[in-house]
């Protein structure tokens, strides 16, 4: 009785921007395997799969607030909050931070790497300031600062506010000091590229979407070592990791077995994870289907 | 850092009631086993995690409409047309009819049996309209009407509303005559006994609350044979599987093998697992932790 509607029967409505940022989290965790990280069939013993459930409907405000026009900063920090509020903490700190731009970069007409590029560089010193209102929050695993940073440690949360001011950072200009280190930053100063990348996979591939988003998480840990890994493990081991995933992409290792080491090592790919949930949104938006 | 918060960074949001219930969805879905539900390591072949993930996130427009005081029956034709937006179809339309006064019941500051027992009786005719309407957005398995109620067979959709209003039939009067056949019907009438039942042992266990969420399922299922078991294979099944329920609660049988089987023969106690969402949804409301 699906096709023809009735007179007084209104058409079922259409996911919002919001909706679909918070589908995409909820998707991203759904995809199995992707190894370390927790996923449909997998849990870290404190970090578990209805954290992420939990966080993922907790952060619809915040991502509605970056639909409707709020400042991205102010956004973020609200979806952080909401996030927050299941007992693992941080379980989409990374994910929030990719998809808070390209939502109001869908709000706003224009979901494109021009579009959420120029979101990015519109933002200002108090989307900075929000930012780091966020980490108030929660405990986010970072680098120490590089010399010179440290009154700008995110471990300082709102105290770093006032140097912010001081030196007119914004939220673009906080991002690009972290590319080094930061794949998320990378997205936010590059045009969101390897999101945009994952998003056109996501709709070139065939099968159930958590399948798919599964199989473009091992294409992206292959292709480029994990900057949370490298944050929590050192260099070495992330680079280990993205042979072994390229292993796992080429059939020569389990991918399930691979998932069952990596849980067991506490090594958690977390940042590819996060560009999965921005890829997710994307095709969420350009038409993907479930 | 999220013990004191510093001046300028509000504190994290409450869930909201509808929040609150649209999380209850998901976490439905997660606890497993649940023999022979979907869940968060079971599919069906056509009906799968994922389309119960998108339904939850198409259902929240609905769920607020009922916390924010519209007409139970439009709230709830409107969280089922939200929900139906994925391929599977009829994902939680059972588990809506028995949260949507549920909410209502929050909403209005009583949830208890005595408060969702009030919303029930307070249904109109309007209301039974909007019940009609929502079965124009999915196929739900039914069964036949009894003799003389073919006029208001629930698979006419909106074309049976006329006769609704000439019978001057509510909500609560539609759900008073499928009680034989109805799981969820029996708690509209009945304060909600077993939803509330469920939230109780909810909260009186400990571990994973998806884990809690398995375990009662067994427990509901054991108790009772399931009505969607019984309209979809017949009360013979239902009372095995309610004994086969029991045998796994007290070691006799391998839940998981059970849900195998379960899933291998098509068989989808869904009633009990919609009342585990209703437990769910009570038990947040009144301090379940995650």
């Amino acid at each position: 009785m699906t096709d023809a509607l009735p007179e007084g029967v209104a058409p079922p409505p259409e996911r919002t921007v919001a909706q679909d940022a918070q589908l995409a989290l909820l998707l991203e965790v759904t995809g199995t395997p992707k190894p370390g990280n927790v996923d449909r069939a997998h849990d870290h013993d404190d970090l578990r799969f209805e954290h992420f459930v939990t966080g993922a409907v907790g952060a619809l405000p915040g991502l509605r607030l970056a639909a409707d026009g709020e400042p991205v900063g102010d956004a973020f920090e609200r979806a952080v909050a909401g996030m927050s509020q299941q007992a693992a903490g941080n379980t989409q700190f990374g994910a929030l931070l990719v998809l808070t731009p390209l939502v109001r970069a869908a709000a706003d007409g224009d979901l494109s790497p021009d579009g959420a590029r120029a979101v990015a560089e519109a933002t200002t010193v108090e989307d900075a300031a929000g930012f780091y209102r966020a980490f108030e929050h929660v405990d986010v695993a970072v680098e120490e600062p590089p010399a010179g940073m440290e009154p700008l440690d995110v471990r300082r949360g709102a105290a770093a506010i006032p140097t912010l001011r001081e030196r007119a950072l914004t939220l673009s200009d906080v991002m690009d000091r972290s590319t080094d280190v930061d794949g998320l930053a990378r997205e936010w100063v590059g045009g969101f590229e390897r999101s945009f990348h994952a998003a056109d996979r996501l709709l070139d591939t065939e099968g159930p979407v958590p399948d798919r988003a599964a199989r473009i998480f091992l294409e992206l840990l292959a292709d480029e070592p994990d900057t949370f890994v490298a944050i929590n493990h050192g260099q070495a081991t992330a680079e280990r990791v993205s042979e072994q995933a390229a292993e796992a992409l080429g059939g020569e290792r389990d991918p399930w077995a691979l998932a069952d080491e990596l849980v067991a090592e506490g090594v958690n790919p977390g940042t590819t994870a996060d560009l999965i949930a921005a890829g997710l949104f994307v095709a969420l938006r350009r038409g993907l289907e479930l």
